[in-house]
């Protein structure tokens, strides 16, 4: 007999179910016994006889035979008359940790220090289905565009973003590092003749920041585009994926999009304004000095709201980053060097992407690695493949936590990820 | 103007294109020169005049306007007849490390060591067309089952798979290991209420094996699934995914599959066969001798050509491993503890697939990790999942890479991963 999913049940009336599950609610009137069956899928009502209660938990897993029939009364407009129940898995605890079945004030760290249980109320599960959907929408979205998926390695023998912050392994007889980000392999993949990739990967930051924002190790939607006339082209590219991306996920993730109570952000078309105008806009409305090159998060929200006000999106494309904070592959302007092809996309006040024009000439990324006190042979397996016709060529990076976070409503990037890794965090 | 792909210019004919790629071959005739122009999806002659040829080498990357017009005698029937060329990549070069262009005996550390030109060779780089195809029919085949896409963490606080085999990472202030598998989690994962999951990510083993089969850094194709009533409906979840995947590749990859000179196995019906069968089979037949528990290289050569011999399927099921031969994880028999419901899934001689049922119950893990000198305590973290009712579950893994190699026909698993990772290789 096939299992029946709670979502499927409106097209089984009358019919003979099996279904599985776990044990979410029981409400115990004596002869008869209500139970709320809860699937990947969705909950549904369960009516025992008093026979057939016996050794029923909470959070118990089980195999269910009945008959699906309407009940106006009931949760879906139906119910299942319990035919044979069985416990597939047993509990073995004293008290849940915490409560699957009502909200209650929880730490988050509690949450996370018993992930299988808190994930397992709908609510703490449904922004991991947005993320499936961003994924999915981010694959589609590129495949249709002539990108191939690419998969490169984590453990490296350099950084790629320089500075400090990598975590090093020991490979065998020798220290490596893990990837910060797939970008010298992305710019290498392009001009592998690949020409347009993109990778949904692991980056690792060893950063000392433990914050609401921040994570050690985080998922990375990582794009490289080849034949690029300049960072516009990126730009366009990934305006083009948050028009495709919102209606997608309003066709895909209704139903965890209204549990979570949140409305999908406004794309419109998104302004690209240059650093040093962002920064003048603070100052001149707000009062608000920026630090040198960039803005802080403070900015980075009263920007958001200026935004807001007067366009019609929700997204803004900070561009023409100073070019001695962007890091040594960055396409500098021609008639001015001192900034460069770069942006950040940040939406609502958080930077969710960072990206930009590449360096793709091989004396002028010689030149600027010794500019930029980088020793260009420490990189030769970098560097030797512009030697041998490197196109124009840009790309980007978008967290694929944040953007969750985000788009979810919610207010720690660690409620976006299954089993967060952070400064103080390892397990589970 | 719309560039145009190389693939798609049938339907341009007497068109103005605009195309971009790399300069594969030049015939220089004096007063024209044909030029074959190669971009990501095929190759086309391009006719210059004389004044068109200047400063092109092999290789250039270069954007290309002229009519596209037929010619029988031109690889394609077609051919653009140039009016604008320009370099937009240039070459800094002495002499190609690699030639892209004709087919040469180069040694597979060279072809790895210059990645960016190697795979500049369509023949080098279409097992990467399939293997985008292996992993795109994978999720399909997964998402049409109802199973969720997950991300898990890749720095652990402990090990999954036993053994010494770990790379050791320096986590802030402590010592952390690579995962060498998503074991834990994507079980932990059905028991968070996703009930299916399979992912797609890194795995790490620090063996020292430098053989052609064994990569230190690969790409897992993992599966979990919730509710099952064996490890038969396991087995019966790949068997249909071959079954999907064979048709897809022949739909997707026709030209690549072509270009390796290789047909797709048959999967039919896979048979299922204990290895003490295997072991004896061996033994009568052939003669050979296996170790204890296991199957060699040879002797999984050797069956596979009895397989084929006797089945219509190019697979087949190794069945009933031993106990000790399992990770403390695995599911025994009732009847007999010392065998486990565990697999491996052999493809030509090759093994590609890992799995089996899993232990659910709390107090059996917990028993079981004892037997297996292990203290449940450094698991805590994992054990605690199976106390609030884990369903019977089971999964697999797939080696990403190795299948490829074995659907390409290729003789190195270092062909089928764009940047392989092993003992002696860190770069590029």
């Amino acid at each position: 007999m096939e299992r029946i999913y709670v979502k499927s049940l409106q097209e089984q009336l009358g019919q003979e179910v099996l279904l599985k599950g776990w044990v979410h609610r029981i409400h115990d009137l004596g002869r008869i016994t209500f139970v709320m069956l809860r699937d990947k899928t969705g909950l549904v009502q369960l009516v025992l006889e008093e026979s057939q209660k016996e050794g029923l938990r909470l959070e118990a897993a089980v195999e269910v035979k009945g008959i699906c029939q309407a009940n106006d009364k009931a949760p879906l407009g139906l119910e299942v008359a319990v035919a044979a129940i069985a416990i597939v898995g047993k509990p073995d605890y004293e008290v849940l940790p915490i409560a699957v079945n009502r909200e209650e004030q929880v730490h988050l760290e509690t949450k996370l220090d018993h992930r299988t249980i808190s994930l397992r109320q709908p609510k703490t599960r449904a922004p991991f289905v947005v993320q499936q959907a961003i994924v999915e929408a981010f694959r589609q979205y590129l495949t249709a565009n002539h990108f191939s998926e690419i998969h490169t390695p984590k453990i490296l023998s350099a950084g790629t973003e320089g500075g400090s912050e990598m975590f090093t392994v020991k490979y065998f007889d020798t220290r490596a590092f893990l990837a910060q980000s797939p970008q010298f392999y992305k710019q290498m993949m392009v001009g592998a003749g690949f020409e347009r990739v993109f990778e949904i990967g692991h980056a690792y930051r060893a950063e000392l920041h433990n914050t609401w924002r921040h994570l050690n190790e985080y998922v990375s939607l990582d794009v490289e585009m080849g034949f690029i006339e300049s960072e516009e082209d990126i730009m366009a590219l990934e305006e083009g994926f948050m028009r495709f991306l919102m209606p997608y996920l309003q066709e895909h993730c209704q139903a965890e999009l209204e549990l979570l109570g949140v409305t999908l952000p406004a794309v419109g078309t998104i302004p690209r304004l240059p650093l040093a105008e962002a920064q003048e806009i603070l100052q001149e409305k707000y009062g608000k000095a920026s630090p040198p090159g960039n803005l802080d998060a403070e900015g980075e929200k009263l920007l958001s709201a200026y935004i807001q006000e007067t366009y019609d999106t929700d997204f803004v494309f900070i561009t023409r980053y100073p070019t001695a904070k962007r890091p040594v592959y960055t396409m500098p302007f021609e008639d001015d060097p001192t900034v460069t092809r770069s942006f950040d996309l940040l939406l609502n006040g958080l930077e969710i992407t960072t990206g930009g024009q590449r360096i793709h000439d091989y004396q002028h990324l010689v030149s600027n690695m010794k500019a930029f006190d980088l020793n260009p042979e420490d990189f030769a397996f970098y560097t030797e493949s512009f030697r041998y016709g490197m196109p124009p060529h840009g790309g980007l990076a978008i967290g694929l936590e944040r953007l969750t976070m985000k788009l979810c409503g919610l207010t720690n990037i660690r409620e976006a990820t299954l089993l967060p890794r952070d400064m103080k965090r390892l397990t589970p």
